[in-house]
């Protein structure tokens, strides 16, 4: 089993509402400095939603708040299903945790789902050009990271994570990656939301000086439906990602996922909170 | 009392638990062509934590779900507090219209407030350069047109709405344009996230063609604080908008409000529905 389906496993609950609930928990294989890695807890909550019966269509929007750091350990899932209409549906959920002998929420979500339909398509947004194939380019050294980066195969073209953290501010903060699971995986919605919270915080690119970091807010469009993602299966999906405003304590990032044929799959935006 | 304080007007509601409950209304003077403009939803939605008395800090996210039509008339809003920690509070806000004799849910919300500190501060994302000043741009004339327009001075310096739907595809949808309240009103939060719903959807200025559309999500995040805001006041701030994928009935667009002295304001992002 493939280490990001063992983390976002979950199971129907007993207590409670059960046709809402169900448990999972944090997994060693994506831990990060303290806790799991944010992209996993996306995933399990996106995940939630696909396992949930009374589910229609695929996800198109997804935004997840980070309320409070996970612990490792447990985590119980309630999705709801707030609004079901001819072809979209509306999800509320959230994650609690034990701590300190009560329960808490550690985050929330909303989802929006769709039976989608053929239309005008096109791409407006514009895919690097001139960027050399995967196999031309070094994967990132993972050695003394947390076990998350470990969980994926980066190969930087342009904004690498710093390697030495030199205080050298920096032009601009841009990064452009290919990047797919490790070891390989078929692409999904659940891993494509976790992808989507693997750009390295901004701020480390733009000013390679330490920070305290935390995700508050992530919002992912998914332009793909399960038949373009099958289609990439478990090739390197092109990753792009550049902050946009850094103020009194937040900051914003924006990030594409290109398919090697030029679509674009997903589109994501986060705002960071940081710590000088 | 200008129109848009009307329109957010919310009076605690008499009915079930009235700290989480607020009363309001659709307004004529925001009228769509059918139903609401749904920034005044969106500024709603956010007007209920405004007022909530449990409220910590400003907003830094905002997440809106348009869940299904909202009805001209009365909406519900209940906006809960899920997690409030020493410096962030995270809410889930809904919004509830009877309809067909049953109360059902019309949009949900997230939101990220933040009491916010003094920190190493920088605008990445680039202003557009050579804008003329607003007093030498005509304002977009708007007669004919639905209500909620005539509440805004826009004036295009680029990618205007299109005089004639020519079905004339044009090359991408970009739209830079200076945008207030119409009359003047001093910009604050909940009108700031009004306007991030004022720009008009990408697929009409990008095809030229009528095509029925909708919001399903937007997403704010406010880089400016109270303070900064004030520093505006009643004047225009610039709005720079795009798409980047239209796909299988959906696209997603993306925004930009800067102050005239090129502070970014907010960044917000956009999942809209279409039909050709």
């Amino acid at each position: 089993m493939h280490p990001l389906d063992e983390a976002i496993a979950l199971r129907a609950s007993a207590l409670g509402d059960t046709r809402h609930q169900f448990m999972g928990a944090t997994h060693p294989a994506y831990a990060n400095m303290v806790g799991p890695f944010g992209g996993t807890t996306a995933a399990q909550l996106l995940q939630s939603v696909m396992l949930h019966p009374e589910r229609l269509g695929e996800p198109v929007a997804l935004t997840v708040n980070f309320a409070a750091p996970v612990a490792d350990g447990e985590i119980r899932f309630v999705a709801r299903p707030v609004r079901t209409n001819r072809s979209t549906q509306h999800w509320i959920i959230d994650a609690h945790q034990a701590q300190n002998d009560t329960e808490g929420v550690v985050a929330t979500a909303t989802a929006v789902f769709a039976v989608r339909r053929e239309t005008w398509s096109d791409v407006e947004a514009v895919m690097p050009a001139n960027v050399p194939v995967p196999e031309a380019v070094p994967r990132m050294p993972v050695k003394g990271m947390p076990a998350w980066p470990q969980r994926y195969d980066m190969r930087f073209v342009e904004g690498a994570f710093p390697a030495v953290f030199d205080e050298q501010e920096q032009a601009h903060s841009r990064s452009i990656l290919w990047v797919r699971d490790e070891p390989e995986r078929a692409l999904d919605f659940v891993s494509l939301a976790a992808i989507s919270d693997s750009f390295f915080p901004r701020i480390y690119i733009r000013r390679r000086r330490r920070a305290l970091i935390g995700t508050v807010s992530m919002t992912t469009y998914f332009h793909a439906d399960s038949a373009l993602l099958a289609q990439v299966g478990t090739r390197h999906v092109l990753g792009v990602a550049k902050a946009l405003n850094y103020r009194h304590g937040y900051f914003d990032q924006t990030g594409e996922l290109w398919s090697p044929e030029a679509q674009l799959l997903a589109s994501t935006h986060q705002l960071v909170y940081f710590k000088d």
